[in-house]
């Protein structure tokens, strides 16, 4: 099943961050448990954006946000101490957010990680900056994939994000990417993947359109999984269709769901 | 490029049916200009619903048609005068619909292709019914590609419809679909595609969300080809937009222009 991270708790988004501040409970009680109710698999939290308050602004959105939903949460920060602050509080196995093979971040997070009951998301990032092409994303997912293993992270808990780069400054890196996914899937079997679908369409005007386009094309080649804003009806109507396409959607009922929840519209 | 073959001007459509019996061809030709300028590839011509008249309806809509607009026609008729008398007419090398392994339509129509200058479309269907699973597609593609390569019509202009089928009746006829369309690609190299899209939502609610999802996975195996409304500005944009997409649009020109035109609006 399509594992989609909601990326609504963020302080970096004005209203998120003002609903902190204030610490106002209420805001981001409703809008998490609007979350689970479109379909969310985790949440995503995220309190980097209040510089110097990451720590207590973490702690106070997962003492309000965990009593609220069932599902778990994927715990967004660099930080290993922030990390290991909230990892004390959770009462579900959460999802980490993230690691990559850039120096510093590798470093940290691998001991952190190590045999924690966590699934993670590995980030095909190094030093060197983004993949210049399929052969590398490969390579990295490898890299990582045999990292976290060896550090006590089972495949089936490593999500791989083959980092998406924008189709408007070069016309290749929608395949470079849909042929990652594709290789990576079958050279790494049981693992997951996640990816953060809007820098397709970075530069391009009507985005959700291409953004929507891409994920359903991912989806063909076995990406199961995205940071994405489950409100968004349309694109977690992609989501259900294109499961549904894929044969993974049984008398079509998740569908049918969804077009009587009213999330379905063509 | 993306064939896209018209599949408006059909006199089972009401309008149309209407607009042949009063010999309107202001309607007519207002709407073949309209699916050029959409983009359409072809205009497919079906006079069929007409009982007893379909040869004068046909050459009436050639004779109102072909001055209109500079794109050519797919003739559309299980009849091999009909079909004569219509590629007597036209001026530019039509495409033929159809074609399939049906024992009576093939023994009439193989002799019609013979040598002639089209492009045709051939149907995985047989006397059996439709194809029950991909190799089935497969054997079937391969057994019509090389019936008409005997008879002179080159690799380049044969069509396969692998025959879409509703996936609210059988969860695995969208794999099924996907996977021959990826084998035939493979098996027959330098062979097109064409299908009718709307099958696979048959029997669903909000169809046009499927129809849509579907095209965007059928191009990410190679299906290049498809009989649609070019006026559907939603079908047209997944066009374009996974075009674009599978590196197939230099600069998002298509993609781009298509915005600017109106046709794409996320």
């Amino acid at each position: 099943m399509f594992v989609t991270i909601g990326e609504r708790i963020n302080t970096s988004r004005p209203a998120v961050r003002e609903a902190v501040e204030k610490r106002d409970l209420a805001y981001i009680q409703d809008d998490v448990r609007r979350q689970q109710a479109a379909g969310a698999t985790y949440v995503d939290v995220n309190a980097g954006a209040r510089i110097g308050h990451e720590a207590e602004d973490m702690e106070w959105l997962i003492e309000v946000i965990q009593p609220v939903i069932e599902i778990p949460l994927c715990l967004d920060s660099p930080d290993p101490a922030v990390l290991e602050m909230a990892y004390g509080m959770v009462t579900q196995p959460p999802m980490i957010n993230s690691i990559s093979l850039e120096g510093e971040r590798y470093e940290t997070m691998l001991p952190f990680l190590q045999g924690k009951d966590v699934s993670v998301i590995a980030l095909c990032m190094d030093d060197t900056g983004l993949p210049i092409g399929t052969d590398d994303v490969l390579a990295r997912a490898k890299k990582l994939a045999s990292g976290l293993e060896e550090a006590g992270i089972a495949r089936e808990r490593i999500y791989v994000d083959p980092l998406i780069q924008p189709i408007s400054t070069d016309q290749t890196k929608g395949l470079m990417t849909l042929e990652a996914v594709r290789r990576v899937a079958q050279d790494l079997p049981g693992i997951h993947f996640t990816c953060g679908l809007s820098n397709i369409s970075y530069g391009l005007p009507q985005r959700k359109i291409v953004n929507r386009a891409f994920l359903t094309l991912l989806m063909g080649v076995g990406l199961d999984g995205a940071i994405l804003d489950p409100l968004d009806n349309a694109i977690m109507a992609v989501v259900k269709t294109t499961e549904m396409l894929l044969g993974q959607d049984e008398y079509c009922v998740g569908y049918l769901d969804g077009v009587r929840a009213g999330q379905i519209v063509a």
